[in-house]
């Protein structure tokens, strides 16, 4: 077996910025160390190509009777600017205390190397092992992964048969306490572009005759929230669920203290939807965020510019029943509607997912006809958590998204079953990303206890 | 004599971006070049250090009895970003059409050089000429001149006995048009800094718990105005100098229509100040204008993250009599009340200066007190302009703000007389800076007339 730690540093030092299309060569470089250490551990390999991003296909056959898991994680990492605020460099992986830092480290590098190694120890340890499993590994998520869709539409034939999807790309709050993450957050991403005069101006000569187009894009984007914390878009909220009382009775249990939270973000006080926690409010409520503004000087000192564009991006995120196409609609005709007339402007589409759900069994709501093998894994992980980190794990919905994941129900009717493995104070898509050495370990024998178990019925 | 426009191109190429310590050769370079120009045409030439970029004082000395005349200018020039939007680059000076293009070409490379080479034609003719004139050319003007009134300070015994200013650092609005300014409005700049949580966060397992800083500061600048175009800073407008009659009527002469005005600029709209013209809100009122923002990810695709922290550029332009102090003060309380506790800030003081007015003589207002030589230059201007250019200069106040004229009177008692030479589509500030070689070859007829006007009494 190889060493997990060593090859997850050969994994990080490819820089495999999807997004961005001078990082094409860290992409390449990622994508063949993936498909290399899983033909060591005796699998057949195929890179499936996509419009953008191949896919790693990667099979060990056997029995059609066999129950069969489709291990499901991503090759790409988030961009790692700003790149003055890592202590050491995002593609350097380093070895500080009980973390390993690096751009992707967490999301998904590590998680990923983490499911490899259990299926590498446990087919050593039981060479006949009675479980078909597929890796299927994409390096378009962090992207929104436009052509994953197409990819499973593609294999459907081939995937379809499997029983369930295992990944870990979802969180936990403690190095202790493992969730089950039971439901993600829907994406709907657009950029717009406010333009005033055809060129940047002098802010004296004309100054007093325009609209700034950065003051009508800040007073679109104040425009947004009310003050209680919503998003003041007409009909956001209208097909928003409602939480399941065993939800809520589980977030309760999260042993997360409000004042810790605050102290771990380091804000003066919490800014919540109004009527709901901060933990509540991050899960179970749909939300509107600028992840940037730009125009004009920002330099050092000062410019004294009437700049002619500016832009700010903008994310929503999704719950259940929420669909894209309509939260679109309704945020594109609210900006529309309140860009005043004497700028110009457009909005950029970017990428969408779908919101997701999926019952534990023996729950009041779940489904009666839920697959038989699902439910045996989903048991087999509550084990398997109590048994190797201490304590049964958390069946939380969470706030991120991972839109594939409701693709692949819509496509493949498979669910998943999502065990959680990085920390808040992992920094995910921030500098100074980092995983927990010792979640990996206690990672690697949980999957492997949870594959051994569904293989075994 | 030499050839002026080989040596504006030659001054073009040095690139004295004053705000930017990169640039220190840059500044060098057109520090030496200026001095040695000087030099050439019997100055003599003294480089006096200040805290930040030294200031180039040449001489023309002579009988105590002459007139003298302290010709001023500025060296540096604003930074050229955003490059890419340059058509040839803004250091390597090219001549298309009619016109030099380059950073500094209009402000104020090209209008020095006007003087130097008019100056320079005027004693090459008339050796004995009875006129004192001393060039006093900084280098900190772009960015608000931080060092010169120490300097005005330190020099004043041999600078307060000069009998007036001239300079062109001001504009006009068509080729035949030549306007003298006779008001600049002042300055104050500041940085507004929001931090929200103490890293860049994951937008979906923090998004709808904190404000995001984004969001704090598009709320703080959509607050600063009014629908109407006025600031919405309590006190703002409390001591705006009345407009004069005759102000207005010589406003009313300026020949653009708004409807070419708009068509200059590419807007759908003006957004001027209720109950003003765009051509009045632009010189007769104050303003507050965002000079840039900035925060979050600002490339290319998607990074769905909740920022640290955002900036904004903030520069309000003056009005006679309102002060940066008090100004300053009152924008700051604003922030300030305004501003949630949910989110920390900073302000950050950028430069300021003082509005400025000068009536010439023969005007309701002018004070019975005025230098009789300052009047004779006003008259010299009238005549030589009328006869150089085809019709008689506009008095006009302007948008701009040439901080270092209030300086001057406030340190030396000097007035000044701004023969305007730049034109609307000179790009100040803006890529494509240029200068019309046809006003610039007038400029220097015009030039050495009033200086020999001023000579000969």
């Amino acid at each position: 077996m190889f060493d997990p730690i060593e090859k997850l540093k050969e994994f990080v030092r490819h820089p495999s910025v999807s997004t961005d299309p001078k990082f094409a060569a860290g992409m390449t470089g990622a994508r063949e160390f993936v498909a290399g250490l899983l033909r060591s551990i005796g699998f057949a390999v195929e890179v499936v190509p996509t419009a953008l991003h191949p896919v790693i296909l990667a099979e060990r056959g056997g029995d059609p009777k066999w129950p069969h898991v489709i291990i499901y994680g991503h090759y790409d990492v988030q961009p790692a600017d700003p790149l003055n605020l890592w202590t050491t460099p995002a593609f350097a992986p380093e070895i500080r205390g009980r973390r390993i830092y690096g751009r992707g480290t967490a999301d998904n590098k590590g998680p990923l190397m983490t499911h490899i190694a259990a299926v590498g120890r446990l087919l050593e340890r039981v060479p006949d092992l009675p479980l078909r499993i597929t890796f299927m590994i994409e390096g378009e998520e962090e992207m929104g992964s436009p052509s994953f869709p197409a990819f499973l539409a593609q294999q459907r034939d081939r995937l379809r048969k499997a029983d369930f999807v295992f990944l870990s790309d979802t969180g936990i709050p403690r190095e202790d306490q493992i969730v089950i993450t039971c439901g993600l957050r829907g994406l709907v991403l657009c950029d717009v572009e406010v333009t005033g005069a055809k060129m940047d101006l002098h802010s004296g000569l004309h100054g007093g005759v325009l609209r700034n187009p950065i003051q009508a894009l800040a007073e679109l984007c104040a425009s947004l929230h009310t003050p209680d914390g919503r998003v003041n878009v007409p009909g956001f909220y209208d097909d928003v669920f409602e939480v399941e009382p065993w939800e809520r009775a589980e977030l309760a249990k999260l042993g997360q203290s409000e004042e810790q939270y605050r102290e771990f973000l380091g804000i003066p006080a919490f800014h919540a939807t109004e009527g709901f926690s901060p933990f509540e409010s991050a899960r179970f409520l749909p939300t509107l965020e600028f992840n940037g503004i730009g125009g004009g000087y920002q330099g050092e000192g000062t410019k004294t510019v009437i700049p002619s564009k500016a832009l700010v991006k903008i994310s929503c995120r999704l719950v259940p029943n929420q669909t894209p196409a309509k939260i679109r609609a309704l945020l594109y005709a609210a900006i529309r509607a309140r860009m005043p007339a004497d700028v110009t402007f457009r909005i950029v589409d970017q990428h969408e997912g779908m919101p997701y759900v999926v019952v534990p069994p023996g729950r009041p709501n779940t489904p009666p006809d839920q697959r038989p093998v699902l439910a045996r894994a989903f048991r087999a992980a509550d084990t398997a958590v109590a048994e190797v980190f201490g304590r049964p794990p958390l069946y939380l919905r969470e706030g991120g998204s991972v839109p594939i994941i409701a693709d692949i129900r819509r496509v493949l009717g498979l669910d998943s079953v999502m065990l959680g493995l990085f920390l808040p104070e992992d920094n995910l898509h921030a500098p100074n990303e980092s995983f927990h050495l010792g979640v990996m370990a206690q990672g690697m024998l949980a999957s492997e206890k949870i594959l051994e178990a569904v293989a075994r019925g």
